[in-house]
């Protein structure tokens, strides 16, 4: 599993040398200041392990680089847009871009953001680059319109369990998908290895988007790091919500209905009822037989990479360090 | 001059035949809604005019006509974005984006535009997509940076007619020179050449924008279409402001501070004191000459441009066109 921490540190080197400008420092400063949060930088990692699948460390760097950086961008771009859109006031413990600065600021930044991203994939073998930038393009829009059908599904009452899924595939696991995409056309993998590869990448998305939704509710408050039960009150659309009003019938329904319309219920006894709920109706079980049916697929999907098996022990590694179970 | 119309009809068709998809519609239909909102589209044409000096007007449209859009894309990507910065209701009549849909819509939709203009770029010769890319992002980043600077001279209380002119060129003239260079580059021109119809847009660009600060206060009512002397109620740092400001003495600028300092005075009052002491005071004639001088830059630098005679009229009809005296 050595290239991971080797790889990490590359990245880590690559986002300190980006080299954006210092004026206007109103535009710059705030995007130094959401990338210098740091965070898990699991997308450029993605890059650069299936870019490693077809050649040697080295290699891998120097070709996906520019893609890995252009994909740490616009998720960082995402993030200023988002919190915006979220009204959030802290991003790992530190205040927002709007927060900090303001609105105006964050939206202007947050676009300088995306594009800049396109100034470092730029960067990559202008050979390869047509392929990148389609690929890239591609990706990119279908997250803006997982997001997009995210603020929609807010509004409506009913979400079925396969919008959700083809939602939260979209926002969240095909940038992971095509981090790895990416990773494998810098290398110049063929077609079929550049498919299964993404599929890798987006199969583990969607798995590890699904625990972050079991984890809200099941998982060890001091492991998740933020209030369990947070999605309940927030009459957030999970999987694990959806799943349950599909299987809730009589009296519970009535409960789940209730507890849903209710704005006044106190928080620990509404989490508490809602989890006891989900407990009954088996949702639990439902999701992580889900989740694990998308790591299934993950795997296979990685099987089907005509790369040495040695070679594809740090992205298990990677998946299998993602999907942890902490419940 | 007839390339013009028909060039005209040709953008006309290609924003007509845009692949916009349908879904979500509350993401890709304010984008629709931005574009049919229509606009001279001077962009654009400037690069297939561009284009057109080096080669003929069917190789023109089918090599440039992709970056031809990611310009015409880019463009109402800013719109819709600093129509929000701006707090503004309207745009050519109609509510802006913000407004008929709401905020978090605009950031949303307007980023889709802006990745939406390089799924364009990328239909570009893959051979020329590298410069093209290259260029394209060199010239978006410098209009945030415009953006900002504008944005952040607003707080100041002083500018100097340097900063102002540099803010404009980067703001409002590097896309019209960026979409001219773009033009040249899809025809494969010398970098020379690139250069030259790249300084020919942007010194249009310069010269158009202070133009329009002149016509803010001496242009014909009816043929602005706006209130005359509407940067001088928002206090706007244009052109004749900083320069009436820069020679103002004793009395005048007791009077010019009094009157911006002054929130309560009659609006139709303030715009006559303040254009009577810009009479006195001779920055029309100060801001004609700025602007007479970009003009001259501007044909000068399209004379440079090693392309025949004839073939460059329609560049200096476009530009006649935009540098009309209305005052």
């Amino acid at each position: 599993m050595y290239p991971i921490p080797i790889l990490q540190e590359r990245i880590r080197e690559a986002v300190e040398a980006l080299d954006i400008p210092n004026t206007p420092p109103t535009l710059y400063e705030p995007i130094r200041y959401i990338l210098d949060m740091g965070g898990k930088r699991i997308r450029p990692l993605m890059t650069l392990l299936a870019a490693d699948l077809f050649g040697d460390l080295e290699e891998a760097c120097s070709r996906a680089m520019p893609a890995a950086m252009a994909v740490e961008l616009f998720h960082n771009s995402t993030l200023m847009h988002d919190d915006i859109l979220d009204g959030a006031p802290l991003r790992r413990g530190q205040p927002t871009v709007h927060e900090k600065w303001d609105v105006n600021t964050a939206i202007l930044s947050g676009d300088t953001t995306l594009l800049f991203a396109y100034h470092e994939l730029a960067k990559s073998d202008p050979e390869r680059l047509p392929t990148l930038l389609n690929v890239y393009n591609r990706v990119v829009l279908e997250v803006c319109e997982g997001q997009q059908l995210d603020m929609d599904y807010e509004k409506r009452t009913h979400v079925t369990i396969e919008e959700y899924v083809e939602m939260i595939r979209m926002k969240t696991s095909v940038l992971l998908g095509g981090a790895a995409e990416l990773g494998a056309i810098a290398m110049g993998a063929s077609d079929a290895d550049v498919r299964h590869i993404g599929d890798f990448g987006m199969y583990v998305g969607i798995a590890f988007q699904l625990q972050d939704d079991i984890l809200d509710v099941f998982g060890d408050p001091n492991a998740v790091g933020k209030q369990v039960g947070g999605d309940i009150l927030a009459h957030k659309k999970t999987y694990l919500l959806i799943k349950a009003l599909e299987l809730a019938n009589g009296a519970d329904k009535d409960l789940l209905e209730g507890l849903l319309a209710a704005h006044d219920t106190d928080p620990n006894e509404k989490v508490r009822q809602v989890t006891a709920l989900y407990e009954r109706l088996n949702v639990l079980q439902e999701a992580q037989r889900a989740m694990d049916a998308f790591s299934v697929r993950a795997f296979e999907a990685l099987d089907r990479v005509s790369a040495a098996e040695e070679r594809k022990a740090p992205l298990r590694a990677l998946a299998r360090q993602l999907l942890v179970r902490q419940h």
